[in-house]
């Protein structure tokens, strides 16, 4: 049972590389990047947040540098970005709900990690975080643009959702397996629902100041 | 007495921290971020320096992933300029002092804090430095435009020359408040000087190449 | 005979220190920067991938912030690039050698670096490239602009094959210097093949997106 749980987690855990692999190599792609570039973006975007969590919390080196399966997972998706582009075009839709739960994985685990290393609430909420969006700021930061998720639907703030339900089930001592699930069908809905109805964020414009969009 | 300069300390801390946060908020809010886009900026600019200088003297996880005051600072400082912006736009020029307080006291306490974790004085006067514009930096890569501070009426070197004072009496063995106040308020003058009189160090532009400003 | 390899090895470090500054030093004063922001850059160019690699190892404070060796470096290269800027351009060819040379060396220490700090092959690889290619994808994100190694001739995977050859070395036990200078010769002479022939990695152009350069 324990081991079904873990397998599950590993699996989800490499799922959500491979989706973040695979939107960092297409905006990669896409910026005519060569192979090792977009290569370079999709680790980059798969592993940024985690190896900025790791750093945060003294797991030195960091996860995203020492297990081979990263790498592997991060060259597949390169592999197929290119290869497959069409395809993976098309698909569009379905890798957006993969982003989404690679967003819920990450988040979850990241908050969880935390804790682990034996630091405090705040830590673990905020590299929860750090841990689902990193990536993605890092990637848009190499590529000279405003890092999107500062901008779009519910994301970063599902992020947060997630890693607070992980703290608060970890502070009233609730299963971890269950609360995790909790956790991540949470934030992936979140971010469904806010994919789904376009839901966004308040932002304040001004008169007279041109957005960058 | 003693409780008295710490809580000095504290207070201009987290003014440093407030002021840097609303700096980084309006930033933001110009940019059309949403308002959790707004918020991250906002931490970014008035931790970020911090937390680099943590991760580079081994003080794991930093003190701006920590400590709730930091958070709450940055949340008041958020709401404030959402709310508020018409009136923190009128205080401009008030708001630029407090920034160069903020400046003079993180690259104070940035250096300080070097030392006290037993590094040498090169160390500290880089983090000093680090810690007072490197939030800055961080706010402008995100926002997509060449860090301010690297083109700007002294500034850096400012925080430059209070890292250095810290440093000299820390070698001397002056008494910590006083070498300390000397700095802050050297590092404060120096910057407010160079933003009345407009001062900036040298640039060396070539004819046919078109600057960024 | 060891203290002449240890002197080369110095050498070579401090060498490709000066370069990377030279470069840094170079686009920031094309930028306009001040002579502050010009020094940033220089020394984020020449320092900023060893400063990555020894947070990621652990090596807390990072090398390129203890050792005064590196600032003077650093500074001697701002100097020249500002005043002999006219002679600079005229030996570009030269530099770009020299580049080579600086990419060599800091993929095969880098990847020693991680080795004696006990970690694994992945970590050294990986880490290698990094110190190699760091500090230039942080001047070009500091410059705002899509970094360039991302798009370049053989480069970054002229470092990747450095550190592949100094890894196998070890994982054969053949002796440390013989393996590094074989590596070093390799990187250089492949980067040299790549600029020479303008070798470039295939990417992959779609039809009426608009490439960046």
């Amino acid at each position: 049972m324990i081991n079904t749980v873990n397998n599950i987690y590993t699996f989800l855990d490499l799922a959500g590389t491979f989706v973040f692999a695979l939107s960092g190599a297409v905006a990669a792609k896409q910026k005519g990047l060569d192979i090792f570039g977009i290569f370079s973006i999709a680790f980059t975007v798969a592993c940024g947040g985690g190896i900025i969590r790791d750093l945060c919390i003294g797991a030195v080196p960091p996860a995203g540098l020492t297990n081979w399966l990263y790498l592997v997972t991060v060259f597949a998706a390169t592999i197929i970005s290119i290869g497959f582009y069409r395809i993976v075009n098309i698909l569009n839709h379905p890798v957006l709900l993969f982003d989404a739960l690679g967003l819920s994985v990450f988040a979850v685990t990241g908050a969880r990690k935390a804790i682990a290393f034996g630091h405090n609430y705040e830590v673990a909420i905020l590299l929860g975080i750090v841990t689902a969006v990193g990536g993605g700021v890092i990637r848009d930061v190499l590529l000279a643009r405003i890092p999107v998720i500062l901008k779009k639907e519910i994301y970063a703030s599902a992020a947060m959702a997630g890693a607070m339900i992980v703290v608060a089930g970890d502070y009233l001592g609730y299963p971890k397996e269950t609360v995790s699930t909790i956790a991540i069908v949470f934030c992936f809905g979140l971010r469904f629902l806010g994919l789904h109805f376009h839901w966004n964020l308040p932002s304040f414009p001004d008169k007279g100041i041109k957005k960058d969009e």
